[in-house]
């Protein structure tokens, strides 16, 4: 399985007896990218059989609390489990100031590099490119400066196929050219086309988390297609006015960005402690967007496409 | 009962997958004194049912991040609760600012007042008396500025006996005068004093609790004949030199500060994440103090003097 989501925290800021505030942990090809960090995420990670080591990359939405007061304490376990690594964090540009300010307080000298990269813009921006996967970055409309985050899997190449070779008697030059994407023109004036001796390779996983955020019609289209979309449902239709007022969604409101955006499956999370079970949330979502399911501590989550 | 300790952490500075690091909630007649708040206090409070509005005291030992990394959601979560009741913290000087500045960061407005009582001092110090406790604070040796505490309950009026007030003929005039804790001089030149007519009240309960600390003689003296000592033991016999070099102490001193002070009992927290268990540091230990038990998330324990 190329990416895998577990899920470690689904409250919103007051956490329950059995909900932490919000972290995922995105396996991609035993890569793991942590988003977000509430409270509790490194007792959760040890819960849940994170490997702390696999984690070079910290994406952080925004500087409420409920997203980002387990990170000093996660900052102090690498430093005293000897981490040397960089770790790369990605939050809005204030952070940097806060970090440093924080670590003085603490006369904590880290023993790693912490490299930030402060995020911005008022659309879909990439923020990260390695190997298997971009990632990118889009704003959200909350009360202070928040960001989503976009994780897609990049393109494989296509595969030849076996029995074109002997079809058109495709000779290791040509087989050569043909892998590079291009084309053959043979001398007597057969084309044979990339497209027509290649297979194309799986649908590229992708998955999106929206992590505090009001409803707006735009949101859609910056997570147009994804595979599996993660996106808060802090209130249920009951309290439309107050989700409006404080910056947050309604489950139906999360469902109908699915809906629009055309996702495979909607996850919901964020639930006010208001809601001692998320099931009525569920509820309300399927009626607009039936693939969808409410997180729960410790699931995992396999994104195909 | 009238002093409850229940344990929240046992671990030291890198939790473990069933430790936590250092909370302690002191129950007195329903009054709940919170000492240190690691992160995940605020769920392990929520786990072990302690009632979050009981709590208007909190003592902060010294400000390394797994004795205080909890009190920031922990304040949060008291505004989110809608808290009115002003809350007192005592901690060393450094955390008002660090208070204040964390929560212009977050841009929170407090509902209630926060309320600093700075530590100082080089000996016992009373910093806290009401009803029916005076808590103390004293220094310990440690990498930063590091306090102490101890919570003693007042001790109760003597009792009259029954049966010395058919025997003296005592008049409500004379028992009145005896209650102030005055002797009675009669006008044949009898006197009937105070003690002989009235009972003991129980021996004081009383709680020492010793955060980070190297071992150092002078600290049996602040905690002498406390009924119960939590001492910290980070480590075990082998890492001795380990212990002198952190400011950290070993069971074996924790139990040679509760044998010279002539403690009731010992608890050991603090355990450093290389012990799977406490039990060979509850065993070497127990070698010089046979009265020691190591602490568990969740246990509570009764002072009974």
């Amino acid at each position: 399985m190329s990416f895998r989501l577990t899920i470690l925290g689904t409250s919103s800021a007051l956490p329950t007896s059995d909900r932490y505030p919000t972290a995922h942990v995105l396996n991609v090809y035993e890569r793991l990218y942590l988003i977000d960090c509430g409270e509790g995420t490194q007792m959760q990670m040890r819960r849940y059989h994170i490997h702390f080591g696999k984690i070079n990359h910290i994406f952080i939405s925004h500087l409420h609390g409920d997203h980002f007061f387990g990170l000093y304490p996660l900052l102090s376990t690498y430093n005293l489990m000897g981490r040397k690594t960089p770790l790369h964090i990605y939050a809005p540009a204030s952070i940097e100031e806060m970090l440093n300010r924080h670590l003085e307080d603490f006369d904590i000298s880290l023993g790693y590099e912490l490299i930030i990269h402060p995020l911005a813009g008022r659309t879909v921006k990439l923020i990260l490119s390695d190997k298997r996967v971009e990632v990118f970055s889009f704003p959200l409309k909350h009360r202070v400066k928040t960001y989503g985050f976009l994780f897609r899997e990049k393109m494989a190449d296509r595969n030849m196929i076996r029995s074109k070779i002997a079809e058109y008697h495709l000779t290791i030059a040509e087989i050569s050219s043909l892998k590079k994407g291009k084309d053959i023109l043979r001398e007597d004036g057969e084309v044979i086309s990339y497209d027509e001796v290649t297979l194309a390779p799986p649908v590229p996983a992708s998955y999106a988390f929206c992590s505090d955020t009001g409803y707006f019609p735009k949101l859609s289209s910056f997570v147009a297609g994804v595979g599996l979309l993660y996106h808060e449902a802090t209130f249920g239709d009951e309290l439309d006015a107050l989700a409006r007022k404080v910056g947050h969604s309604t489950a139906r409101q999360a469902a109908t960005i699915a809906r629009d955006a055309g996702v495979g499956r909607l996850l919901l999370g964020h639930f006010s402690a208001r809601y001692m079970s998320p099931e009525t949330l569920e509820e309300e979502a399927r009626q607009v967007f039936p693939a969808t399911d409410a997180a729960r501590e410790g699931q995992s989550y396999d994104i195909t496409s």
